[in-house]
């Protein structure tokens, strides 16, 4: 039900990350831990800030451990910050459109879990989407539908509590279906400078989400790991699940809770509550 | 901006009408002569009836000319009743929900042509399909949304009655968005048994569209042309162009107008005028 | 690293046991409990008899389980005699020429396995092809080398013969570059009326293979199984793994040997053994 | 028959130049002048120096007028040297392994034309590669075996020298054969600070090549046109077709001739001859 990962510091080879690491994205593709499903093999997303203007998206309908572009991409292209996104469809098709990160000009945006009953609560939400934003929905996602929702809502001013109104929307909508689990999800948003990560469901437990721990104690616990002694103070990973290979780097993001990363590495945690509003139409 | 074909007759291996005619519609995704461009290499469908439950469906977004699975269905799959269509993308992503016939229950529907502006009307299009029917759409086309309309107007009772009401609807609604071309189409249709064409442009000249004329006649002019020797009286041919090598077979469907085609070969026409409708929601 | 299965026996929709079935080949895909990886995402294929000349082959870079179009194809094509196959491709690019099943004229050939240290012997092994033949391997697998020579050693007179002597030839030229593990393998053969299937390995365990046994005590012993009852004495089916709604169906078919099904059902037993053999050059 | 383009000069986003400008490589894709065919929509490739440790390639077996990932990779990847190659595929499968440029360490290669009846010459030809590369040889395209021919002739020493020879060899097999038009080519190559560029044919006239000229003069003649103006004397491009929208910018290639484009922008040309000789074995 989809994996991924973000990282916003130093400027890095994608591959650092998602191949030389051990138990990393790809991995993840195949060998899913903490998953719904221990195989997401229905498209990969790649988006990533540096270079041109805005970012820029590689989405494919490979699956990430088969993909000889994905390897040449992440083996030459550097980011100081990206979301890579291995998806498990569920149902809707494998194509491009249904990748992950969707971009809104400088925003991208990435999803783990689901929208109870989509079928049903579809046509009501994407008609509380700006009418201007309408005709940019591509895809069939229930995740698409989130993205401009939450646009609709003020992403752009406010992302965590955009992310609370569009999810409270979303719960008002699924009641009035009778859809009792509306929302089941990790979010990760950025606007190319900060990055904001959020772990929620309306009913039961949600899904897995860790973010890097501060590493300096880390580096003194573990002075012969290399890779951990290359990761500075301004370095952040927020991941579905842990990389195996950097032991005690991880710390939970709490259910019901977002974290806010800024250039410089600092950490904010908040609480994430639905919030009943209308769209601002 | 499309080409496609229909057969309505004796069983045909798909092969002899895609591949084995001269200027058949692979030539005609390479080498179109009578499209707005040459070149219709934006991904294949193709619909048959004939084994199993209903019409299958091959969808692909290789180039027609270069799908080596094509080859292999087209000559091993016999059909009394097939659609072929290549896409000319102008702009929506090249995916296989895209790709025409788009089907529902034993329905299948393809489209040349565009509505105009479809981004400014996308939305009020899809407000007025049936909303039961609405999550539905997985593609970003405006040909699934003008089908998805077309159910909703009554597509199953009266397959032509039911287009004149769509495309009323959708010229009033491009009328209030100001948009002067609103439908440009070539239509095809079947249920299985029956074959439905329509030519039709709001403003300026319709697609091309051919029916295959009576054949005892022609035969006698051609004795010599084993293709067309081998024709019926029953079988009928709807095409976007004259495959070449079947000469003095074609007649023109006039714009603005409709042909049914019935089992035993008989073609009727009939005027087709768009009429104002509400959708019977 | 694969898994396949083949039937011969009344013409059944591909269907009724590619997805019908539990834990039929699809599941397999992504779930494998015999193999040696879970995961056989690596594309897939289908070869069918019966419609137009010759076997069909369907080939789709895309994991089986995800596959639309093969779900439409296996639910329309009617088929006495088929196999269907899922790839894990260890290394070799996700490309419709690696998949199986490959074919020449009539036949079609399936593999579940690999040749140990392909890159050291590929050389070797495809000099020893037929010189006519050499340009027609399209591919980058190990298998298609392997159809080659056996067609070079004589698959077609001498299907299990052709088999020894290939693999008796690859056994001496991999001995010659050192490397241990020459063959691993299933084998699927079958030329439109006869199916043949060979399991071997040159050193330890060889790849699981299956064959459905006489049905009728099978029925008697489960008369409320409506999947068994519908099975005919002349049913057979060949598969690398059970599936699971089919209980005491299956028999081993034990390490170095062979298995002949003709049409009405008939099933033989041999030894199979690695031959010394120059190719018939 | 395939175009291709490559640019050696100040570093520049891609797009620059395969989107940006008038009948650039991506419009020759669809629309190509000079080429055997208007249509190269079998497959792209991009090949680009900078950023990780040696060349990157991107392949597709899209069209690249339709590649969502492409135009995301042109706006974001920035390069001083890099190779453009649209395939029209005549013939043989259009998968990534036989799309352009093809890659051995920082060695990049490209090629427009054919080799004549390379049915009759792929063994023979194949057998003269370095016994030790064999095995690299992923695709079934003739390209790649010219590619690997020419290493094993010197490539990395001496790249125009290791090319006659390369024909030269070709020539002489194809003579054995009895065809007529051994090689059909212009070639591109480059080591990541070099580009070097042939067009030769064995019979008849030669693939069109052109070679940037010197910018000053131009930019003297055109004061007014803005990318001319940008261009400096550090900049060479070579093209199968001029873009529109430099006028008098180029320079065509000779037949039987080849250009080597350094560092700074300075342009050799020298003949190019076929040269008889046994590969270095």
């Amino acid at each position: 039900m989809c994996r991924w990962m973000a990282w916003l510091g130093q400027p890095v080879l994608v591959d650092e990350l998602l191949f030389k690491t051990q138990h990393g994205i790809v991995d993840q593709s195949l060998h899913s831990r903490m998953g719904a499903e221990p195989t997401n093999g229905d498209g990969f997303g790649l988006g990533w800030y540096g270079g041109g203007d805005g970012p820029a998206l590689y989405h494919s309908v490979s699956p990430a451990w088969s993909d000889a572009n994905l390897r040449e991409l992440a083996s030459h292209i550097e980011s100081p910050l990206f979301f890579a996104h291995v998806r498990a469809a569920i149902g809707s098709p494998v194509q491009q459109t249904n990748c992950h990160p969707f971009r809104h000009r400088d925003w991208l945006f990435v999803h783990n879990g689901y929208l109870g009953g989509f079928h049903a609560v579809r046509r009501d939400l994407m008609l509380a989407i700006d009418a201007d934003r309408f005709a940019d929905v591509q895809g069939s996602t229930d995740t698409e539908v989130v993205f401009h929702l939450a646009l609709t809502f003020g992403l752009q001013d406010d992302p965590i509590g955009a992310l609370e109104r569009t999810v409270g929307f979303i719960e008002a909508t699924a009641e009035r279906h009778g859809v009792p689990d509306a929302v089941q999800a990790s979010f990760g948003v950025s606007d190319g400078s900060t990055l904001w990560a959020v772990r929620y469901a309306t009913a039961g437990s949600a899904r897995s989400l860790f973010a890097s721990a501060d590493v300096e104690a880390i580096k003194r616990l573990h002075p012969d790991n290399p890779r951990l002694q290359r990761l500075s103070p301004n370095d952040r990973l927020i991941v579905s699940e842990p990389f195996s290979d950097l032991p005690g780097l991880w710390h939970e993001v709490g259910e019901g809770s977002a974290v806010t990363v800024r250039r410089g590495g600092e950490l904010e945690h908040q609480p994430f509550r639905s919030r009943q509003a209308a769209p601002a139409l």
